[in-house]
């Protein structure tokens, strides 16, 4: 049996996941829900280290200045009473019928005004809070139908949002990032940024982009049909891989939230090899939390919502122990020899080495023997099944 | 009956479609193949305006200097004699054994500098037929296994090799550009840039990334689960559009490379809108040739060949006349205001508006009716219906 | 302009269909509900023939008897009132927590008899409400986790639970048949007969089955990637399509439930086509109500739930018209002979033939020259071209 | 480290799996291809049982009879030889051209004739080779478009092909069954009898379907976005499950073929944890060959070859080992006691139970408190993560 976690492990969870009332598209509530300090309680009790949460799963869109100041002071005395981190605070753009068609994109300029003010106001709420990251999931900047965006103006707009909030952080001094979460659809049919490429790609085109990265979320590289460690390499490749939400899912469906690694384990394997081994060839490393976004399933009671939260860093820290054997196996080692791994590490032309050094090799193309190399093995069905080996070992 | 293309329309179709001999991975050729210069006769006389084309396409792998020389000549001869601009010139990376595991990220260095060498060498050919974009596709850039790559030295492998490629062309003072193609898998279980998104990221990272943009594939975005449409407003807004290839696919299976709008008939009108019209609110244009990347399906004999490229032509126009019809319309019009569409081309915040003054704009919202609000109508269905009325009245 | 629905085009809707509030798993309500007797005289004022409901559409799960009686009652005096027919009527065994994990198929045996009365109970209802089809959508039959059911015993409790609702009906004397609906999931990750070929073959186990069918929903089928027309295809040859669900879906998602041709509208002209030309070589032909499925788009409000429903049916008659067209096309039937469809329906053996004969026939095997009938033209892109001329001409 | 495989473990293997020579769309052979006969020792040496054949992975399509004789021969002298059992036997009828447009439902009535003679007459030689199944994948029969076929003829065909060949395996006597192989795509757009619930439909409906069944592969079900082990479970209960093709594959995309286990390991699991220990309450077991139907990756030399050939053989025999021993912890126990999960395999109705019984038991509903059995616990969430401790620790 694996070790109980420890704040050590840096787990944390978002008060939404416990917190789900288990509504679906088509079923009601199966759950009662606590206030959210009791989750909170409860977290620090099971080995978390941290919790995160949208302003309105601690407070209505209407509650008052007071009813939200006390709610969110019990959150925060909760969370300092247990001894855990409020590590990231965002805001819901999402619920209210006045985002329907997005916050940040809404056609309407009154909404992307109401919904830009509404961030600004819960960025304060994250920097009094403490965290260090502002994730933001745009789900519902997006279309159902071809014809009802002016898509130009839509990403114009997205960066006008983002830059906006970035400066406004900057301005007030605040120590936060922000962690754009990808998703390719659901609520919406075509969700803007799609995935963790189209996010990095419009953060490298705004003012402000040094303070904005990523928050990629396993399901939804998923639901794009992409491989979510390829995203984090790509993210952490630009170094914008600022926070990270883990959980489960089984292919191209609607969004599961399962437990990380509940369907779709071998992936979660190699996603844990790169967070906690990082690359072969060494480079960045992601140093943030290992944050849960999950959803106890709807058939589950309150038993099964600490069961499936256990579950997570059970299944994370199995995983650890695993992916570190992998990696310091000799055999591992020999094999990514053999399969060349670290030679991808060595730049293709030479340091110091010109164009016309390099036209000149004839080493390189004109005596090259490309049927010898064309024949070479690379043994990576090995490799994988020895990674197999250790992961069910 | 839509009328006949003319060069004006600016058609151009890669030497490797309509040549492709209907090898699939469970069957041999049905189709005896011609010489590309064949091809460039036949396709002209359809109407096209240009050809694209592989070096080995053209040319074996391993030809020799000679015999390259005279069947380059004789496609350039052939392509000049009727009329047509060899407008894209591109390099196979994938189809020898030796780029199995690719060419600009392959683990083997060797391999590395020869994918380079075969690549630089044809923008040379490139140049010399006169083409304005090199496409890059990376086919074999990738992995079935998620031990198999150290990710980090992949991206800085692929930038290495991008810029390479970027500063040779700049060396030498051609006027082309590159245009990235990226693809979500096949031939690779998960290729390297499997979006849009993501080569428009990497992009941003390039040295010499002015030169370097996008050739967006339909059924390569469609693979990834996304929105072509949507791939192609974010490319277009980036500045990076430089280059398309038109086909059609069925959803989420192997790359079909079916007739333009064969399968996804309503997003091909979008695509179509969105070329022929720009954005609503005006903005970034693509002004390149049409070009079709597709497959005449292995049922098809020659006659099927040539239906099937007069099929992608014909669909681009009617659906062209069909998009033109739709924006002129008032009803159309008065519909996208309803669903205040123009508004979205307006900032967010005034011109010269400063944070403060936005913080302090009580409308925006301490005194916005949010409910009201979450109430207006957008009447997006009825704005889509219309289009349809118009794609099928 | 296409002209306006009348009773004689046989459009039904189910209540729930214009009367959802717009929750969805990420957002509230955002629009407020009518009573449904009131959403009925709208449908037929639209030109609807009739109109479908789940028992919990028109009465809470927990209404007393004569709250029952009494909201039944208003639907019944609204639709005589409009002269609309309460085609078919079905039960909700999925909302309820009580039905979170199935109603045929839970684990526990009380709940299965429970949900078994609930439909007993439902199949009174639909008799006296005159409908001829009663459909059973076991959307939450099914799982998330492999280890959480005995699939042996899974299938022998569907297969009961369906035969002793089809002996129920026979008991009672009603002319009523049973629509199975399959989907491949959400809200369950897995759903039991997940699709039109899993239902079919549980179907042709059941003791009465003849009275025991298929509702296929278009967006139902494109979630397990498959053809909609080719499942009808399959269910009217076994003579079991005694309903449909029409609506429209874009891909490997969510389930949308758009309107009618919306993102799949070439799928939808060829299932059109089918309704209403039958296929090519005649054959069995579904003769019921043309039924919608959809939901209005959480960004419309009412009016958009008016543009909507109207949408479906001018869809509809929009594509029947161009369907009649291309089949009465002489160029359409050349094309069709020049495929060989017609051939198709000729039997493989001669009338009469025995195996001896066939095996001895030496032109069928060992003279036959299969060289020269694999380089034969199908056509099938012109003939696929040609609909598409019909389709948007 | 796992034991070797011994032939007491049944493991089989196509001859077209290692001799795949890795060609693929986009590239050509990066393999030599060895003799068949070749492969077969080698098997035998690597612990298989069995070993499995198209006709023309032996011979040509167009060999004489002396060649085809030889080299069946020389296949059948290895095997015996080596002690390896040719447990199934099966034809190609999608490489040539003439099957481009399908064998038993080609729109060519003479192909049709042509196909269904190719087939029996590999009959002849699945008997002659002692084979116990006789697949039948019909990869070409289908359609890209949706206009192509006559779908009621083209299911008339395909049972009166089906029909045809069970009738002459009666007729000779032979002791051998068909596994239908169910595919919904690739390399057609759409293939007929895309999942087992499709071919365990169109079975029911033959004349000869008493030996008629089903051989479904893991990656084929995926590829239709649905749980493997649950279309094992229907064939299971339906008494159909003649064979079975085990491999591996990452969700949607081309057909990998993959090592069994590579990419979908939970799933892996929990088919071998039903194959090797059956329904949890018992019913039907799968007592037939565990068959692999893979292809070496086209990266891989030929010693990637046997690594792949053992990985698949050592997966299965790690997952058996996990997988016995979750079934028989006492842990497993309870919680699937606590899941309810034994009270599926009780009937709903007691025994004797009539429907006037059933209807007059108010505590199955007037007296049912839903809202209590609503609230119940199942800890479907603990019972999986259970087997996933088994699985990984």
């Amino acid at each position: 049996m694996t070790r109980t976690p420890t704040p050590h492990d840096k787990f944390s969870f978002g008060l939404w996941t416990v917190g789900w009332n288990a509504v679906d598209p088509f079923g009601a509530a199966t759950r009662e829900v606590l206030d959210p300090w009791e989750y909170t309680a409860k977290l620090a009790e099971l080995g978390a280290w941290g919790i995160t949460f949208h302003d309105n799963d601690v407070f209505d869109f209407d509650a008052s200045d007071t009813e939200r100041a006390d709610r969110v002071g019990k959150v925060k005395q909760a969370a300092d009473a247990a001894g855990l981190k409020i590590e990231m605070v965002t805001t819901n753009t999402f619920t209210h019928p006045v985002f329907k068609d997005g916050g940040l994109t809404n056609n309407d300029r009154s909404i992307r005004r109401f919904g830009l003010r509404k961030i600004l106001r819960n960025v304060d709420l994250a920097a009094e809070m403490g965290a260090d990251v502002f994730v933001m999931w745009g789900g519902r900047e997006g279309a159902e139908y071809d014809s009802s965006k002016d898509l130009n103006a839509a990403f114009d707009r997205y960066r006008e949002g983002l830059d906006t909030v970035a400066a406004y952080i900057k301005q007030r001094g605040y120590d936060l990032r922000i962690g754009l979460e990808p998703k390719p659809n659901e609520p919406r049919g075509d969700i803007f940024l799609p995935t963790v490429g189209h996010a990095l790609a419009l953060i490298a085109e705004l003012d402000n982009g040094d303070i904005v990265g990523l928050n990629p979320e396993v399901g939804h590289e998923q639901m794009a049909n992409l491989n979510y460690t390829h995203a984090l390499g790509q993210a952490l490749n630009a170094g914008k891989l600022f926070h990270i939400d883990l959980n489960g899912q089984s292919g191209l469906k609607y969004d599961q939230d399962k437990c990380f690694g509940h369907g779709d384990l071998p992936s979660a394997f190699f996603t844990v090899d790169l967070l906690e081994n990082g690359f072969p060839g060494g480079g960045p490393r992601y140093e943030g939390p290992r944050h849960f976004d999950y959803k106890p399933s709807r058939t589950e009671g309150i038993g099964g919502v600490w069961d499936s939260a256990k579950a997570n860093m059970e299944m994370y820290l199995m995983l650890a122990e695993k992916a570190r054997a992998f990696r310091a196996d000799p055999v591992t080692r020999e094999l990514m020899e053999a399969a060349s791994i670290p030679e991808l590490a060595v730049s293709t032309l030479a340091e110091g080495e010109t164009l016309d050094d390099f036209l000149a090799d004839e080493a390189s193309f004109e005596n090259f023997d490309a049927e010898a190399a064309g024949a070479r093995e690379y043994r990576f069905v090995e490799l994988y099944q020895h990674a197999m080996r250790h992961l069910i070992g």
